[in-house]
């Protein structure tokens, strides 16, 4: 592979350059360099350094860069930036990463900058572009597209969109509109390559195409993308007019968030951090989902101190409490996790009671083998039989009862509109553990009676 | 959105359809109907119903189906169709899909189907695909590219590439080739379609492009595209010559079952299984991990049955492995998971030194604030102050020791070549259990002296 690989020396070099103020060797390394590997190499640098580099380039380059680094270096360095010099990162951007950077700033500077934009048509895009959710459809859609009139010819086609292709960095289909803009069809370059010059586009277009509404949520853009292996889908108005589009690169960053951030719900970590975040943002990140775990964990020490009378003829039950707990958290998680999966891929289908009845067999079933196992561990080693029955007893209700609740409230979740993701990990394996407890010892007390 | 939508009322009518053989109708069900949706169906039906569909459909439709359709139904649709029916399919699709059909064949069926290809040059194709590992770049990509020879005119170029491009089903880019083979670079087609038909292809490529190597790792292949947006990228051997190209809608499929890989293994499930999984499945993925879950426990009681003779003095303590216990898999977990995903986005820098020492800081800050709540609770609950004392010291040490724990082993794996997914989820949860309880008993033997 062309690897591109941030050396010690390269960085070396570069904030030695930086010390001496040597800008023409700067321009030099940096000039080759693509502009997503730019970012890379700022997020190594200090912030001084990186301000010091974004005020160098060009801002043709400079705005590539800023979309690609680090989200808390971007909004620093755009508080050093002034509203014109923003602008002119603005009037370099496609509508759609200009519209995300005016986003992140404060309402007031937000109209400043759009007010220095030269380019007054870019700025009215990219003020339309604002009213949108960011996980919505109009969130990832560009305005630049290549669109026709069915009612032109192909050599009036080809004269327009070698004018509208200036603008656009990738033409993946050619939309066809009609008179009102409202979106009729499409015509692929390829076809356009290979159709005669004197045709109209009325008569080679495609009708079919697969387009999305702009309040459609950005989860389901991708995965009609994904489904259709789209390259690009137009996105409409409610009532049919062509307003965008939106390419595979931004859902591919959309699939990757969405993944990731499920990932680190179910671990236990909220917001989206890095490794290479500062402890405090880490801490903020994890301790919440701690703290919830240690008010599991005083939960089941008051279980379990509500039963310590029968402590000293049934010691082992108390022994057995971790086990329990973990096999309780574990089904959880594993239920949960393939309801949540299922959701996010709208495979999920059929009753919720389904679900209940075939989670509750399948968690019967690795109950009993497990429980088997245990029972036989138990009796073996220390011979007290009815012990082991309890015990292996109420670990198959225990495992029965968390899958039945990690399947139940994922789906449930969802029904309410609420993201069923937080429903993994901590949230699970917290009221698991302490559910677990209490059914454990419930059950053991009626079998052997203490 | 356009969404398509599986209806009962729809599946009812093609379950009749097929009961009474009623061909014609189910032609026209399924003509107007994409490749994609018409999968989603036959997963919805029994497998003879499947069988009946597959066989009654042309092999240009059937062939895209059986891409899309669940991995079990194919292997048993393909199981009943001759060699000479799967080639036909084989004879429609691309040759990195008809690849990924073949593989999953028997050895000798293999052979069988691959005579039976009708087009050799495509049947060679496949055969040279088959030889590369899934996961590498060469298991990704098709044969299926357009390339120009640098020393062709552009009206040589376009008539070629009007050739090439009937096999090609987009054309991202044009590569251009050395007459010896080796990528020389690229040319868009928007370059194509602005150029004057004089120039010379060397005149107008762009000699700058990306590619990967034949053996690079699909993960490595994803990262590169996600990282310079790119839609498709030419993938060269060890000598530079060009062997085919690897397009953007196989790489968010690979984003997409890699996260849902690492998702479902920190989840403790091993294999890829779906909700809509049997049973039999289902409790293959996931009792492994709860057996090794019920080995923790067992673990964690030897160790509580070891020290049970300071019960009767020291009963709170055994009532809080519960919550030492969560706390630990919690830890682990939270701290695996930022590694792991780093990891997965090559942006884990730095020595693995300083990052045990973040994390013990880390851990040290987070266990502290726990530290002094469960400290207050446990003092103002039963006024025992040593033991508040012996047991908050515990849980802080017990934090860092899992934190510590859930770094190293996945960078360790890592370093050794071994997939660092595997350590999140029960098996970081059951190790730290027990290393939790047992460091527990220690540290408060240690304070309170039992």
């Amino acid at each position: 592979m062309m690897a591109f690989e941030i050396t010690k020396d390269l960085l070396d070099n570069i904030t030695q350059y930086i010390t001496i103020k040597n800008d023409t060797e700067l321009s030099v390394v940096f000039s080759e360099m693509h502009h997503a590997d730019i970012a890379e190499i700022l997020d190594e640098l200090s912030f001084d350094e990186t301000l010091y580099i974004i005020r160098l380039l060009d801002s043709e380059t400079t705005a590539e860069v800023l979309i690609d680094i680090d989200d808390d270096v971007r909004e620093k360095v755009l508080k050093q930036l002034s509203a014109k010099e923003i602008a002119e990162e603005i009037d370099e951007l496609d509508t759609d990463d200009a519209a995300d950077i005016i986003s992140e700033l404060p309402e007031k500077r937000k109209q400043d900058v759009i007010q220095h934009v030269e380019d007054k048509e870019h700025a009215k895009e990219i003020v339309e572009l604002l009213r949108y959710d960011e996980d919505s459809a109009g969130g990832l859609m560009a305005k630049e597209l290549v669109k026709v009139n069915e009612n032109w010819t192909i050599v009036r086609c080809v004269k327009e969109m070698r004018i509208q292709a200036e603008e656009v960095t990738r033409v993946h289909s050619i939309y066809v509109v009609g008179d009102n803009g409202e979106l009729k069809g499409r015509l692929s370059l390829k076809d356009l390559l290979m159709a005669s010059t004197t045709s109209k586009i009325a008569d080679v277009y495609i009708p079919k195409v697969d387009f999305v509404v702009v309040t459609d949520e950005a989860e389901d853009v991708a995965n009609v993308m994904r489904k259709y292996d789209l390259e690009a889908i137009p996105v409409v108005d409610e009532l049919g007019i062509l307003l965008g589009r939106i390419t595979i690169d931004d859902i591919v960053d959309v699939i990757k968030e969405e993944a990731e951030k499920d990932y680190q719900l179910a671990a236990g970590i909220t917001q989206d951090v890095e490794a290479d975040d500062t402890i405090w943002e880490l801490t903020r990140a994890r301790l919440p989902w701690l703290f919830l775990g240690l008010i599991g964990g005083v939960g089941a020490f008051l279980i379990m101190e509500g039963f310590q009378e029968s402590f000293k003829e049934n010691a082992v039950l108390f022994f057995f409490t971790p086990l329990i707990a973990a096999m309780a958290g574990n089904v959880g998680v594993q239920s949960s996790a393939i309801i949540v999966q299922g959701l996010a891929n709208d495979d999920v289908k059929g009753s919720i009671n389904n679900r209940l009845i075939k989670e509750m067999l399948l968690a019967a079933l690795n109950g009993l083998l497990l429980a088997l196992v245990l029972f036989i561990f138990i009796w073996l080693y220390n011979g007290e039989l009815l012990k082991a029955f309890a015990i292996s007893v109420s670990l198959i209700v225990v495992i029965i009862i968390a899958g039945l609740i990690g399947t139940f409230i994922p789906l449930f979740l969802d029904k309410r509109g609420i993201d069923p993701a937080i429903a993994t990990g901590p949230f699970i394996t917290t009221s698991n553990d302490i559910f677990g407890i209490l059914i454990y010892f419930w059950i053991a007390k009626m079998i052997i009676g203490f």
